[in-house]
């Protein structure tokens, strides 16, 4: 029985099976794993001990290895199935974010529960319902299935599971580094996104990448009286607003010199299914109180703000910035200005195309010093990733509705490492949805993502385990 | 006797009553008139006891007037003289800034005493020596020779010495307004500024005006993060660099309109006195690190400072400034953004017009909000003024060297109300060098300033009391 032939009754046994799910996923949220706070130590070890357990019981070789901080889960799943099907790491964590403030809570945050929204909607409350236990366990339930069903996994599986997503994966890049020939997969999948919304399916294809430039210039060597030197001394405040003044065009275009290299446009069926989607103003930016989409006038706000590349003032401070007056020219200023960058943009390049945009600014009584932040290139799923269409198609089959595919605004460095590193493309489906309070007071997940997020796993890995 | 015909006489006074004229320096000198600190009040309060009483004893019916800070003494001469010999108000200060740091004075700041140094001048070391003690009292002195030698003084004279300069002037201005009939005269007198150079007498025709705004701007009603919203969030920071960044044209003009309405050129031989100074960017700003004048391309360095309109950004600051990166889109950013003004250039128009100037490019996702802290005009004497030609003349017989009028780059409150409030036009003449060390540790004022300063009084109201 292929994976394929056996999928509806892996889809009945997730049905039959899912009060039981349920307890499962209620044990593994009972665990206090704040990986950010000392004091939960012993309860991050619990965690991986929880999950390295479930594993074991559904098949998977797991370990539960030390770092120097939290322990990496990593379980290898039985081999044996057909030659041609992708073999795949799987990428979670096992950690949660702090509760503070912990009154705003309308139930203790590791006491998890079902609840109903005033719209019916059924909820899993608890801190880790949706990032990133819940979503971990839609993985595993379906792995699970497949194995009762069928007696095994529908494709070679290896999961990893880290405990310091929330405090920034300190440990996870060396622990990648240094376990290439065991992590090096076909592909990487991950389940810590969102939905487009609560009946569309989403596949995230790319992450923006990031250049991060501390920009620090000094005119006189002291601070100046404006009232002796105004007119005659040359003030840094005015030199970086003339240069970050002129980072964009009147049409919101960036206008450093190459700073569109390795841009590429979008295939057009994809760029249909983004205007379909018809994201408007209102919908996004109406909740922070703006109206107008501030990017390139002749890009739809969803390209803005996914495929598109960003020039941004994170900061400026220079002068007096009290209150009242005070009549200085100040002989320093210092700004902070990052690129989001997407497609084949090179970090590199893009930091010293920026440096020399600032220096051919320059008048001759100001010198400038660079700090660079960070450079992260752009991650891309290539659209013709044939199991990116197979993952699409398992969740348009799972919905009644196509799987959009999005680029993320932000940037998820592990993903970077995968494909650096193990040199595999990782697909990203998750199932939260935007009012899942991730990070926030009374967390909660969707019994319908749970449910349905485990079904379109199931449906996924059978996709993937089918030749063509 | 004409005070012309007794001018020889009283030069000469001056030269032999030298030794004693600095026993009554040094004694005003030995009083610790501290106004910004409220132990040396009743230090203060001797301050005007001195002056008082030394002004009577040359003539003066002096009063000590109490304010709810420290006193401010009024001394008026006798009448009688000549029927158009012009009616003065001289104005000074007979408080000083404090010491510290006092381990950086080399004598006791309280214990005046001559010095010589290297190069061969001699000194007077004080607190104050300079400023307004030693400036004050080459006035007095010159009243005082004019005494002893003709029984009276050359013209009506008002005396007003305030004792609060260093910390404000916080009772001054309600001060003149309250005795507006008592101390308005037909031209005010100060002595509390510099010489262009050692060998050079300078006249101050003119102080630069000061409006000063903050700007407000507020885009979302929150920081956002620019993963998610960068690209489609107005940025509040980059509607700022934009705006600010365009208040100067590529020349070094500022570029808001109307912003020159009421800028006249200087008459031809003034300006062709400013140019024979030579003022060099080295000698200007070498000190404080720089090299190349920042102004309008088109005017010299010394017009740049003196006598042009400015636009000075005095401060920026918005998103994050800490250490390190943070990816932020912040939700609103702050400017103080300052113009000195110079001729006719109407305050109340230039702060329109700057406000019209940054609504005009603000992108409807952002809001602005306006803070004005200072609206003061510019303060020009007229190069016609008939006084300033005498007092010109006259500090030219005394340095054998034209007498130059140079504008001041900043702002001397009084003076605007002397103008607005009691009708006057002020000249401001000055013996300080810039080696003096004002407000700092061994402040100095040269032997030479004080009895040349001297005999350069004597020589002025000899002047404004001759008719023609």
């Amino acid at each position: 029985m292929t994976p394929k032939e056996a999928l509806p009754a892996v889809l009945d046994r997730i049905d039959a099976d899912l009060d039981e799910s349920l307890e499962r996923l209620f044990a593994f949220l009972r665990i206090q794993s704040i990986s950010t706070d000392p004091a939960y130590a012993e309860e991050c070890r619990k965690g991986a001990q929880f999950i390295a357990d479930d594993l074991k019981s559904i098949g998977f070789d797991a370990d539960i290895r030390p770092t120097a901080g939290h322990p990496i889960v990593v379980a290898k799943g039985p081999n044996g199935q057909a030659k041609d099907a992708p073999r795949v790491l799987y990428y979670g964590h096992y950690d949660v974010q702090p509760v503070d403030p912990l009154e705003l809570w309308e139930a203790p945050p590791f006491e998890p529960r079902l609840a109903t929204l005033p719209d019916g909607r059924k909820i899993i409350v608890a801190r880790g319902a949706c990032d990133d236990k819940g979503q971990v366990m839609t993985f595993v339930e379906a792995c699970r299935a497949f194995k009762a069903v069928t007696g095994s996994l529908p494709l070679p599986i290896t999961v990893m599971l880290e405990g310091e997503e929330e405090c920034g994966s300190a440990h996870l890049f060396d622990f990648v580094k240094q376990n290439v020939a065991e992590l090096k997969q076909d592909l990487a999948l991950i389940c810590d996104t969102s939905m487009w919304d609560p009946q569309t399916p989403m596949v995230t294809t790319s992450l923006r990448g990031l250049v991060y430039e501390e920009v620090r210039l000094t005119c006189a060597d002291r601070d100046l009286h404006s009232g002796l030197f105004g007119g005659a001394a040359q003030n840094p405040l005015r030199v970086l607003s003339r240069i970050l003044g002129a980072l964009h065009d009147d049409t919101g275009r960036v206008t450093i010199p190459g700073f569109y290299d390795g841009v590429a446009d979008l295939p057009a069926d994809i760029m249909a299914d983004l205007k379909a989607l018809n994201l408007t103003a209102e919908e996004f930016l109406g909740g922070v109180g703006l109206k107008v989409p501030a990017g390139e006038q002749d890009r739809m706000l969803i390209e803005q703000i996914a495929t598109r590349p960003t020039a941004e003032i994170n900061g400026i401070v220079g002068g007096y910035t009290g209150e009242g007056a005070k009549t200085v020219i100040p002989g320093k200023a210092t700004a902070k200005v990052s690129f989001r960058l997407v497609g084949a943009q090179d970090p590199a390049k893009i930091s010293e195309a920026f440096r020399a945009f600032v220096r051919a600014r320059l008048p001759e009584d100001c010198t400038v010093e660079f700090v660079n932040y960070g450079l992260a290139p752009a991650i891309d799923l290539p659209f013709d990733n044939a199991a990116l269409g197979k993952t699409r198609a398992a969740l348009a089959d799972e919905w009644n509705r196509k799987a959009v595919t999005v680029g993320e605004g932000g940037s998820i460095p592990i993903v970077g490492d995968f494909k650096r590193v193990l040199g595999m493309d990782t697909i990203m489906v998750g199932f939260a949805l935007d009012d899942d309070r991730v990070h926030s007071p009374n967390e909660k997940f969707d019994l319908t993502s749970f449910h349905k997020g485990t079904r379109s796993w199931a449906r996924i890995l059978a996709a993937l385990a089918t030749p063509g």
